[in-house]
């Protein structure tokens, strides 16, 4: 045999960061990248230019030669028909349009994560501005609406008081826009993370819980693990995450966004699930300095049906804060004050063009001491934004 | 400013494993490799093919565009008059000229070391046949005689008791091959290295001394830290090292070996510098899993002038075993059985073709029992030999 090839849909800084993983591995990686320089094009020898949408260019990064042994992603946003085409093709796609949808609808996720009773915030499909208006009446006047499909990041989410707030998206959604959902607007304590990875033969490892801080609606730091966690809301997040990861067949790693909330009684739910990723995740860059297997290693060996790496931590604690935005022309002008500034900071850059916002890098610092190692994280943070 | 290219001559395992580093720091690379075929050309995207004996492929590797910061290197053949055109170019060439021909030619370096007082064993030139017996005499009758120049994973050496058992290389040496010269076999307790970097500015940072085992001249696996050590013999080989390091002026990494030698009295050496490479070094792979900077992300630090990263363990125990030939088709096959049997074990594979004794990849276990991790390291290599 020669070495596997994977073949990876989307070009960005999830892709560019499996590049490492597989050259440990010594096993082939094959990238469709919507440009040239795109994060992952830059690092990734095998990275044909396409849009996956128009079909072909998948079936092409899958046949090669030589012909690949496993389709995955970096983002969801691949249309059900290309990868039926690739299936046929006899090239296994992980995770599978069926598990894929999940993540890339959330009405398809909320409507399966209620049937394997999974947490969830009370929830509504909003077919009409009156079924909102109902269920604003419902959860207290206040609640939280979403696109179904192509959000990402904060954008597809909008806290509403009233259907006029969204008329806008009840236009779109009519003129075959995304169909809308409405969320009640959990009173969380913070926001967790289950991470986990799993192969087609049911392996499945989850790393520690993580507490996720967002700023806009993007995540800024990882606290890993989370501190001061109650077991009893660790047991209960892990098993939400367990429950889906096998409910809907999941291959690759799982990235599951919970909310914590308060305890209000006995046998009360204490994390409802926010959010599903099938890929790798924000909220597990931690794992590349500060696990044993990080989860680009692990969805690379869960995609290709091998067995799956030890999760635990390398440090006590972890912390990962990311770049978002920077007043620099290149985050490079940075590493002389960061790299000086703190020699043990782990600083990973993605190549990208400097825009307002943008998920630029990440920095992550590991030792005994939280706050230690998060105030040193966010101030590697801040000189990469030029601050 | 854009982010800065390193160029790197070579496109074997070392310059493969620096990918991933400069993947990470945002930093380009650009390796000159001697076919498309290689370790590094197989993750590397801007890999040109040339020999960097003919001069024209690095000039052309350092001009770009863009121009590249830095002109380093994985391996020392490189002619000085070729190093001596890229520095007419204004690229910085790092190690320098002056600096590699201690890595290039033994003489030199014994010369040099002999004047900084770093303990070298016993040694002489060897201008004729006469000069072996007489140093033969000197010494016991017996010595280790080695080609000054293109000498390698323990070719290059040779332990004779007579003239006679280098006529080949004499007359070698009188058709224009490379010089010869005769050292001391030094009755050793074990083998050293210490493993350092050092940046122009002068900043310089050691590893943890580390044990080396030998399988025929070719390292086969490496203790970090070197257990048991005592810490007289620490002193005197971080000592020797940064002597060295300063001495001859490095820039990058700098690995010195050395043979550990038993205490005979107060005052004696209690290590002697056996060989010094200028450039990633095998007995620092284990750096990559085991410290929170590896000797690659390192080696980009300090050539492009950057601050230095930490060199602290990550765990008390790190053993890295080399894969030195296999019986399998490719490495790749063995990954169900290396990684189901140790989920915490670290596996590189280079992506080299299959031969009797090559090195082909390296395992790395961490962890607290130095028995434990030595065997599981040991086991993971076996099984990736298709033992």
């Amino acid at each position: 045999m020669t070495a596997p090839v994977v073949a990876v849909i989307g070009g960005g800084q999830l892709a560019r960061m499996m590049s490492p993983a597989a050259t440990a591995l010594g096993v082939g990686l094959r990238v469709l990248v919507e440009d040239s320089g795109t994060a992952a094009a830059q690092v990734v020898v095998d990275a044909p230019v396409g849009r996956p949408a128009a079909g072909s260019p998948v079936v092409d990064l899958v046949t090669g030669p030589p012909t690949a042994a496993v389709l995955t992603f970096e983002h969801e946003h691949v249309p059900p028909h290309v990868l039926a085409r690739v299936a046929e093709l006899g090239v296994p796609v992980r995770p599978s349009a069926d598990a894929l949808v999940h993540a890339q609808d959330k009405i398809a996720m909320r409507r399966r994560l209620s049937a394997l009773g999974v947490p969830c915030p009370r929830w509504a499909e909003l077919p009409d501005e009156a079924a909102l208006e109902a269920f604003l009446d419902e959860v207290g006047g206040e609640a939280v609406v979403k696109t179904a499909r192509g959000g990402y990041d904060g954008k597809g989410v909008r806290v509403v008081r009233a259907a006029a707030d969204v008329l806008d998206w009840f236009a779109a959604a009519a003129d075959g826009g995304p169909a809308l959902l409405a969320e009640e607007k959990v009173p969380f304590v913070r926001e967790l993370a289950v991470l986990l990875a799993r192969r087609p033969s049911g392996e499945c490892r989850t790393w520690p819980v993580v507490e996720t801080v967002q700023q806009g609606g993007v995540c800024a730091e990882v606290l890993a693990p989370a501190p001061d966690l109650d077991p009893e809301v660790e047991r209960a997040a892990v098993e939400a995450a367990l429950r889906v990861a096998e409910g809907v067949d999941v291959t690759g790693v799982l990235a599951v966004e919970m909310f914590e909330v308060p305890a209000s009684g006995p046998g009360d739910a204490r994390v409802v699930v926010n959010e599903l990723a099938m890929r790798p995740h924000n909220s597990g860059h931690w794992t590349i300095d500060g696990a044993v297997t990080s989860q680009f290693e692990q969805h690379l060996r869960a995609v290709l049906d091998l067995p799956l790496g030890d999760t635990a931590v390398r440090a006590p604690w972890t912390v990962m804060a990311n770049v978002l935005g920077s007043t620099l022309e290149d985050l490079t002008d940075a590493l002389p004050a960061v790299l000086g500034a703190d020699p043990a900071a782990k600083v990973h850059l993605y190549g990208k063009e400097v825009r307002p916002g943008r998920k630029l890098g990440h920095v992550s610092v590991s030792g005994d001491d939280l706050a230690d190692v998060r105030r040193r994280a966010a101030a590697a943070a801040a000189l990469l934004r030029g601050e």
